[in-house]
């Protein structure tokens, strides 16, 4: 089973990352749909919150971040999903990228040192 | 080995794909540090991009936020770091987030439909 949540900028990363906690050790998988940077942020720290919430648990979670499109009235609008889960649980498998979200690159960085 | 990558608010997230792909391609592991919303964002999307780029060759990627108190010149600042890797690879264990950042929480939160 997977419960989605719906993060917003102003929701409270605790409570996200209470809810989070409480599906996951049951076994669950939760989805967090955010739009917009400081929704994916309250997001992301809710996900790490969590992990923390559930390390004296020794149950460990782990998150996989996709981008979906969604069609909201009429306009598109990126979003990201994580989907979130036990670490020893098989996830869905990765689908491509859409190219209009993520165009072919050329891939180069250097790293930096910490 | 685990090469720590900085991503900000204008770091390209293709070229970050490209590289956390490059990396994990190898057999490594990957940490993004982002400081902020917008950085966050641009991390995340990476991510999720390099998950596309490499779907195409059956590697699964995961990824594990974790924050992270920084000493800026003096200052502390709060950051994410993302420890993204194989799937069918171990990650370091959890550690609890310090109460400063994530003050204990009621965890609620009412799930909503899709």
């Amino acid at each position: 089973m997977e419960t989605l949540f719906r993060v917003s900028a102003s929701s409270r990363s605790t409570s996200v990352a209470g809810a989070i906690a409480g599906s996951v050790r049951d076994g669950n998988f939760v989805s967090l749909q955010a739009i917009g940077a400081g929704s994916v942020n309250q997001a992301v720290k809710a996900i790490a919150i969590a992990r923390g919430y559930l390390a004296g648990e020794k149950i460990e979670i782990i998150c996989v971040p996709e981008m979906v499109l969604l069609d909201m009235e009429g306009a598109e609008r990126t979003a990201v999903r994580f989907h979130v889960g036990k670490a020893d649980r098989g996830f869905p498998p990765a689908k491509a990228i859409p190219a209009s979200i993520a165009p072919a690159a050329v891939p180069t960085l250097v790293p930096q040192g910490e």
